[in-house]
């Protein structure tokens, strides 16, 4: 088991990695068949290529070992992101949208991250195959973070993901076995809230197209819509209160269903950081619903409506939109920008910094300022009750200094291609943080990433990758000492 | 020694300070008086005031104890800050400027802080009493922040300041006899660079009163100006270069130069935090000069000149300007942000974040992801080719959570008050890295703090001293713990 540079563990999962997508591309086949537009022949051909490139490499690559390294789960995990986008792009480019490659990269990136950036406009007048494959995207996208922030980072240690580990799993060079068990009931979890959530748009108004799109992209925090004007399409307060439910379910770690479903919905609250980020919803809430009816000149009703959905979007990750908040006015954007970098809890499918590593974050600054009142005073610090391990306040520092500095670094550059800056800032945010739309007249909410250069887009799929692996993912296969056996 | 509760030893330093600052309003006296402005009896009658309560404080809290408590450190940090600026802006108010107090404790703060952001226009038909005194406030608060970082912070152990404690003053509840030493061979390093400084700007062709008052803060990289047009009413190339050689040495520390006399020139260049900030400087100047000559249609040479002097001005937090480099442009605007936030090195006069916190925080980023590639390796950091005492990644990166959260607090509050985009998150970060101008039509290189309203002075006034005194000595007075014995 296990040098660098054996790759054929690492090319058979993403073979049947591959095998899957391949089989994905088969819904919006039928689903543009069935509507007799002659895009099903592109997801067809383009299934049958991805399916043919995936048996091939399960096949060609299969050792019969189940195991992989911690070096190789590194390679996996961002070569499967970054190789499954390829293939998934395919269909954007030969479809009737004609996109460039860049922009159909962009696309598939955008939604297998769930971040939910667009750089396709017309989407009420596109084909069905499209709007679905979209959502089918973010849906797998979602999952697979999912799986992999509880079998993968954890073990990897990734920015203080070690204080997820289970106690069971410390035997660090095993990473599939037991994995499969439990992906597969979080899988069921996440397959009933879908249906659940696609059922109740339905039932509020929705059409079944519709529903079934929405409530993929709704449970992973993605933010694709079936329409250029997002929610605002609907004007439904009912249909925005069942998508805050489900951009909150799709925020919270996974893993606590399992619990609740044993031990009551109780469970789910006694988490730290559950608490911690219904708090951070509420202040969010109320701080911009002020503002909107104090300053915006809402109703409070009006004022509680937009202000709850549009900050949930946004903090959630998801990036829906029912009103244009890029115009809120001089307060909100901020709050927004800021709103973008926290993010949800991990072991869900919300992106940004999350809402653990605040709470690591605020008792080391707590700690250390009771350390300069009593330096000689002893303060354990706790999580859930649990003392933290002494690696993860560290590694949850470093992974904030990185994202700090990724962001400066990403706002440069794109400011350097010319961008203004508000969307240079808003962009790197929205796309580190994983959240979709930007701010600012060009990519805010009711704009698209499409007059964007092919290099900002490009950086930018690359920033989502980076966000959505946690960076260290990424960043390590660019350090030379990691390629040495 | 020493209950929390003991003021008096607190009270009597502070009385000595403001008995300094009550000789130093002579200064505009005599000037205004030569100069035949009747605001001279506003100086001499604020100075014997302050006088008067200087002195009163001195002799009412003699103890005979010389020494203070690490609470009492804190304490008198901030309070003298805070103090002296309540004193430092009756000139302002009651000379024939007519400034609110609002205004007038902002312009006072900002000078002592060596931030130099402004209310005051129309300084070039000002008196010279009042130009006098802006440019004495910020002389003296450089060589205030000078001996607190040397003397005081270290000890407080501020953000990974241990790092520079000398090993013979480990003995923790001594602050004052060692220091008055070092402090005095500091003082008198300061006032030779300050007078070559104000000679070389005399020859260069600024005038006596120009020379001595830019001098005063140039060393302080605090940046008040003469006039409103800043150097670009010199357009001059001599000067401007003057400027940088003294913003450069203001920014490195002044230790530094005690050990150079002994030992050489390369005694600087033997330290990593000068060689980190040089290069830092490096990289901006041809970073912002290929910007301006590639895309800014600038020649090649006044590239170089202008991106060289405005971008060191704004990295060393000094905040001169010769030209209007809010104009410069999509990539200008986030390269400023970024300057502004990283600052020089400590024990220099510069704010910001500074150097050796970034060295610390890069070599922690750097060992973790090593770690990710050996879990079992061991790599020790080192800084300035000396082990990282293990107490100081957690300050450092403490101290950089603290700062990101209080920048996006500050930008929050300030849109809050209606400020626009760029306007609420420069003016969060010039105020809090202590540099000056901000960025956009109204805070930037061309306008001033004026038209903002009260609360928003207020606000910044804070936010200049919580960056001045490195976060934790300010915050750590609002913790209740603090105050209990």
């Amino acid at each position: 088991m296990g040098s660098v540079k054996d790759f054929r563990p690492i090319f058979f999962v993403i073979g049947v990695l591959l095998t899957t997508v391949a089989l994905a591309m088969m819904l919006p086949a039928v689903a543009d068949g069935i509507a007799g537009n002659p895009d099903w022949r592109v997801f067809l051909a383009a299934g049958v290529f991805t399916l043919f490139i995936g048996v091939t490499m399960t096949l060609v690559n299969r050792t019969g070992e189940a195991n992989l390294t911690v070096k190789q789960a590194f390679i996996l995990t961002t070569f499967s992101w970054v190789i499954i986008s390829a293939f998934a792009a395919l269909p954007f480019v030969f479809s009737n949208l004609g996109l460039s490659y860049a922009d159909a990269y962009f696309e598939a990136m955008s939604g297998l991250t769930t971040t939910g950036s667009t750089v396709i406009s017309g989407l009420d007048n596109a084909p069905p195959g499209i709007l679905l494959w979209r959502a089918v995207l973010q849906w797998l996208g979602g999952i697979g973070i999912i799986v992999t922030a509880i079998a993968i980072l954890p073990m990897l240690r990734i920015g203080g993901m070690q204080l997820f580990r289970a106690e069971s799993s410390d035997q660090s060079e095993r990473v599939l076995p037991r994995t499969a068990q439990l992906a597969g009931a979080i899988f069921l979890v996440y397959l009933v809230l879908t249906i659940i959530n696609a059922l109740a748009y339905w039932i509020a108004g929705m059409t079944p197209f519709q529903a079934i799109c929405h409530g993929m992209t709704t449970i992973s925090t993605g933010g694709y819509s079936t329409s250029d004007r997002s929610f605002s399409l609907f004007d439904s307060p009912a249909i925005e209160g069942i998508a805050i439910v489900f951009m909150i379910l799709g925020s919270l770690p996974f893993v606590l269903y399992l619990h609740a479903v044993r031990g009551g919905a109780k469970r789910l609250w006694r988490d730290t950081q559950v608490r911690w980020f219904m708090g951070i919803v509420l202040a969010a809430v109320i701080a911009l619903s002020g503002w909107q009816w104090l300053a915006g000149g809402m109703t409070i009703d009006n004022a509680v409506r937009y202000a709850s959905f549009n900050a949930i979007s946004v903090l959630t990750g998801t990036g829906y939109s029912s009103a244009n908040f890029g115009g809120w006015g001089s307060f909100a954007l901020p709050v927004f920008t800021v709103l973008m970098f926290v993010g949800g809890c991990t072991g869900g499918t919300t992106g940004g910094i999350k809402v653990f590593r605040f709470q690591v974050l605020y008792a080391t600054a707590r700690v250390q300022i009771h350390q300069l009142i009593q330096p000689h005073g002893v303060f354990p610090m706790k999580y859930n009750s649990r003392p933290i391990p002494e690696t993860v306040p560290g590694a949850v520092m470093g992974f904030f200094f990185l994202f700090i500095v990724s962001f400066a670094l990403l706002a440069m550059a794109l400011s350097l291609m010319g961008l203004d800056y508000i969307t240079s800032i808003s962009g790197a945010a929205t796309a580190l943080a994983n959240v979709g739309p930007g701010l600012g007249s060009i990519i805010g909410p009711s704009g698209t990433f499409q007059p964007l250069p092919d290099a900002a887009k490009w950086l930018l799929s690359f920033a989502m990758l980076l966000g959505r692996l946690e960076l260290f993912t990424v960043l390590i296969l660019l350090v030379p000492q990691f390629w040495r056996d």
